[in-house]
C-alpha cells in the first residue's frame, strides 16, 4: 500500500469525489454521479472563493478521501476567525484505515496555520459512529446543529 | 416604536454589536466590548469577503440587533450552497419583541436569494429557549454541532 498524499482537489476528481458522495447511506437519496453538471457548476463557484479549500486523499493514485474546509472569518469570540469543515467522505474500501484520522488532522493543521481560533463541523444524528470518531480527535459536541431547507 | 430596518453594518456599528456580543451568558466570559482592536481587524477580513453579511436590526437610530450570515459553495447536495448563521444577538431591552424572527427571517429570505438550498446554524446546547426559537422558525435539529477549539 503506497503513501497517502493529501491535496488541493482538481476539476479531474470530481467524479471520483461524487461517487463518494453517492456511495453513503444518506448521500444514496440526495447524489446524482450519473449526471456531474450540477457539481461542475459548484467547482466554478469553490474555485473562484480563496476561503474555500476542497482536499482529496490519494494512495497509489487513487483517490480515497475528501473534506471540504471554509474559513469562515468573525466579530464573536474577540473577532476570532472559524474553520468549517463539510462533505467528509472516505471510499468504501478505505473506511477504518485511519484515512478519516488523517484527512481531519489535515483540516486542523490548516486551520491553525491560517489562523483560525476553532474548527466545527455537524454531523447527522444518525452517524452515531463519526460521532465517536470526532469526540475521539478532540471534537467536542457542545451544539445542536439546526438545518432549514429551501 | 419607529420601523424596524435591518441593513449591512458599517464599522461604525462596532461598539454596538460588540457591546450585544457580550450581554450574553457564554458572551461574557470571553469578549473585550472594552478594547475593540481584535474586533476592528476581524471586521477588515469580513469586509473583504463578498460571501460574508454582517447586518444590524435598527430602531429609531439604535443597533438592536445583529448576525452573521456566511454563504458557503459546496459539493454534496447536488452542488448545493448553503448559508450558515452564526452570532445571532438580541439587545437585552429588545428580548422577546419578535425581532430575533425578523432578522432569521431576514437571513432565510437573502439566503434564497443568494441561491442557497439549505440554512444552517449551531446553537449552544445550554441555550434551550434558542432552540424552541429555531424549532418555531422551521428549523430541525438533524445535527450534533462538533467544535475544535484551537
Amino acid at each position: 500500500m503506497g503513501d497517502l498524499e493529501i491535496r488541493a482537489a482538481a476539476v479531474d476528481d470530481l467524479p471520483a469525489i461524487v461517487a463518494m458522495l453517492a456511495d453513503d447511506p444518506l448521500g444514496a437519496q440526495r447524489e446524482s454521479p450519473d449526471d456531474l453538471t450540477p457539481y461542475r457548476a459548484a467547482w466554478e463557484r469553490l474555485d473562484a472563493d480563496p476561503n474555500q479549500h476542497v482536499v482529496v486523499g490519494v494512495r497509489d493514485g487513487r483517490v480515497i478521501g475528501t473534506l471540504q474546509l471554509t474559513i469562515i472569518p468573525g466579530l464573536s469570540h474577540k473577532g476570532a476567525t472559524r474553520a468549517l469543515i463539510e462533505a467528509v467522505r472516505i471510499h468504501a474500501d478505505e473506511r477504518g484505515s485511519g484515512l478519516g484520522g488523517r484527512l481531519i488532522e489535515w483540516a486542523v493543521d490548516t486551520s491553525r496555520q491560517l489562523g483560525c481560533q476553532m474548527v466545527q463541523l455537524t454531523s447527522d444524528k444518525s452517524r452515531t459512529d463519526a460521532h465517536r470518531f470526532y469526540a475521539r480527535l478532540g471534537f467536542a459536541a457542545t451544539h445542536e446543529g439546526f438545518k432549514l431547507k429551501l
